[in-house]
């Protein structure tokens, strides 16, 4: 079928030839006349402005936008909601807050346009070994868009099949779900990104303690110099705790087992904060995810007010000083 | 090789049975003898006693200790030392703390004895998998025995090779390593339960959050009734987080989306609190492994002393009353 | 002067008798005919009604409402805002979330309203310890207001002075800052609730430790059966932790040491979490605020599906069984 | 009575002085001369050996040692044990772990000597406040000493009573307890500190959380310019987290609200440590306790190896860049 991709970074742009490479068109956007260039090199119907996008597409007219989450995004799906109908499909398919999806739902649906927000994993590596994607919008939609989703998802693979129930849903196995209504996409795939937090950090403390137990707090006798690298490529095979992001781990460490071209300042975007947003409306306590999310902070910054402030305290009844020198 | 497999449970057994299966001999024991007459049908070699089992190897013996933890393989390994002598050598590869193992390598090594020991993971799966392999132990001895690693190992299998540096240790590529002097193999594994328990927290966080979704908290146009069974299934292929434990998740919600046939109280064994003894040796920050190790010591409990403390605090400062009923 | 005290529950009232009791004149309303009766033999000016509530007040009018944060505080705010005019001041004393604030000062400032907001800590202790008070809102206002600050506020009392610098705010010393625009004083008291919980935490883990050192999880001649009412008194005098929560702590376990009257089921208002959005807006790491609200979370629920799933997980890879019973 | 004082600095010395201020007769003993000679001119017996000590003495003799946990303590104490005997009381007044007591009163107990641990906070202001005691050792021994402890002691004081049960040890209101046996001392003092940490970082984070309220992360009309020194001062008075600990805060604030003279390094002391493994022993959670002793680990440090990983699967999955520069 045919699909407009608005936003051809570098998710947008792989998402936009994988779906070419599945057989489908792609009327591709971007504000960059060179992105679109591209695309059409690679095959894709290209537009210069959301107005060509429009007109290039015939109802019911689907529109994946793929751009930043926040100001871009919401700017991009105002303008098109002037432009297109009652039956059209507007795709959000990147990181958007779940409860924008709502809004937008709502105030789209007024007007008979679908909103479907499609949270995807897999970030550089999708275009070869395709999307997990985790969709929320009306049924009707997700139902007619299902060969784009099809199209996007990894399929069965290698991967071991696991025993499901009778009547268990197909799409899961290929790769992708229907959440629920709108937001539940994003929702999904903002928890998603909550627990890569907690997992990442949990491997990164591993690795930390492995690596300090040289340290000299160590008695002599119970230092270990271990080749980590060994460890995670070991761990790799047979072991509990074997997953892709270990797999990164022993690739990086092949590379560089000092890992000492990063700075180890780790940037965080809003789906760990989210995460916990939701973990405290429901109540829900979640000690692993926060303190992953925390450690990201404290990651990129120098000494912060709150430690010197335990000096000063540390000061005040001990005598302690602790000074910069 | 002939070898002798001292504690025939569950992993003992499976560890002998793997070992005849790649063509070793082996030695069995156990304090059951039915334990060992299964082994025997199985084509093992049955001794009666730890001297019978001596006796039935040639010097340099090698005697796998696979038995729990603490006074049950102390005993044994203080048993066979009067025994055996120079040049034998007696594996621990049960769940051993990594000093204990630097203590008897010290007293086994003045009688000229080596001790090796081995972490391994894999756990009820190893047998057929085969086991993810963690020794520590002096270089002769672990080079030796390189035959019985490399039958218990799961070897290559399908898992896609890292690219890996030149002359790198082929070990680790086939599920084992030589991880440095003794006790080096348990801290590995013991690092690595730490890092267990860290991911499954961070999957359970996660899990949580989807399930309490539909929770009155939550603005009632923001509940979603979301198919968990699908999520971890979807996770499974293409996403970040995929992993085996994610696997193992998704085929537990396969069964029971409800997962109410377990009480949810999640028993601990050693190594979790010894890999936060370990960064506590070594001043690093380990908050998501002590989170995960705490969420289970407090599944196991009421309400405690302490809560009831904040109960206590809030009624005096605030005439809050939270009473038992 | 001549103020409003809307709401007399616990804080309303005990905040009018105060005002009365230091010679102010305070027009009492609440939706209870009783409470209003109640404080107008207490010395109130009685008032059946909002309408007539501003009636008795003579421009520029003070308002103080003490009500429920959220619903009951907006609609009574909103209703007062038709009542009157340019130069009057609402003062909320309650629980609000410090953004509404701000949105409240920018409508109630298009009219000329001035919007005063008021954190206040010390429970029920305030009517005779007097209330420390953290104010936020328009420089006119609030110094406009200060004798019922003052009033209001404990005073010097017998607490050692501090060292100030020259030109200090002298207000603080005596139990009330002006802390900024709109909100800044419900934000300032929002921190303070969040560390509250933390430092509550802190005593209730301790108290945990010494109260467990019976378990015989515990070697047997390294079990103490303290006396936790006379630690808790000990540590009151000369100790680095003495604090008035160790106070109400002491006085709480020397009435019953067992603390059995309560169910340990804790409430959370919304500051504790309001906080840590804060510092997640902020990136600053809050990992002992958070982890207080989190075992506030724990404490009133049962087992929870994340922790079957740790249960499901440990089944699927060593055949752990944790059943119900 | 008679005391002699082994190790005079800034605690030892101290408490010499309150006890001699007191009426007691202390002799004076230091590895450093000068240390003696200065005691001596306050008053103190001098001694130029520990045999010179012991001899002037009279049975039953009472030998309080105040040096560093560790080493100088165990000598001290093993070259006493050679040179008292029977009926005879030493004193470990330092901050030794109580394991380590419990082994040693088993080792002097055989020779008929005393062995009472006396975990003392208070800090430097102890000379002048009087030091809260807690003390664990035989009955006999500690009954003997009362005069001892009850002028060390800060005594009622200011603070105001607490209602206390019928029949309560009254030594706890005046700022000591007999703890329980061998260790019971030093343990109470040890999750003292434990929960000292706690209240610390609670403080920390709060005051963090304010400081960076007028970060660019906060949108511009939610900054707020807070004033430190007046906040920490307004919340002495009257607030519900009122405490020592915060007295201290107001006066480091009040001398220097940016703190910069500190460097945010934070040393910790054994004891946290400790305390995180008692509550390990016990299965008791304690998140706060563990977390602020992480905070001080992770002070020390520059970006970790952990965080170094993380950034390594950040670049793995998503082409993440995080470089040094």
């Amino acid at each position: 079928m045919r699909i407009a991709m608005i936003g051809l970074g570098r998710m947008g742009g792989n998402i936009a030839k994988r779906l070419m490479a599945h057989g489908h068109e792609v009327v591709v956007y971007d504000r960059s006349a060179d992105a679109v260039a591209q695309l059409g090199e690679a095959g894709g119907i290209t537009a210069g402005s959301l107005q060509e996008v429009v007109e290039k597409l015939e109802a019911p007219r689907t529109l994946w936008v793929m751009l930043p989450a926040g100001g871009p995004t919401e700017q991009t799906i105002t303008e098109l909601a002037g432009m297109i109908g009652a039956g059209d499909t507007i795709i959000d398919g990147g990181n958007s807050f779940y409860k924008d999806d709502i809004r937008r739902a709502k105030t789209l649906g007024e007007k008979g346009v679908h909103y479907v927000d499609v949270g995807t994993s897999g970030g550089v590596w999708g275009l070869e070994r395709g999307y997990c994607m985790m969709i929320g919008g009306p049924k009707e939609a997700v139902d007619r868009l299902d060969p784009i989703f099809d199209a996007l998802a990894p399929g069965y693979g290698t991967i071991p099949r696991t025993k499901r129930p009778e009547g268990s849903d197909g799409r899961a196995e290929k790769g992708y779900i229907h959440a629920g209504p709108a937001g539940a996409g994003h929702f999904v795939k903002m928890v998603h990104n909550g627990i890569e937090y907690g997992l990442m950090q949990a491997y990164a403390e591993g690795f930390d303690i492995l690596q300090n137990k040289t340290s000299d707090r160590v008695a002599e006798d119970e230092r270990y110099d271990l080749n980590l690298t060994d460890v995670a490529e070991v761990w790799r095979r047979g072991s509990v705790i074997s997953s892709w992001l270990l797999d990164l781990t022993a690739s990086a460490l092949a590379e560089n087992a000092k890992l000492d071209e990063y700075s180890g300042k780790v940037a965080d975007s809003g789906e760990g904060q989210w995460t916990i947003e939701a973990a405290m409306e429901e109540a829900v306590p979640a000690h692993v995810l926060t303190a992953a999310l925390f450690a990201r902070y404290r990651s990129r910054s120098g000494n912060t007010f709150g430690e010197k402030l335990l000096s000063a305290m540390r000061h005040g009844f001990g005598g302690h000083v602790e000074m910069p020198q």
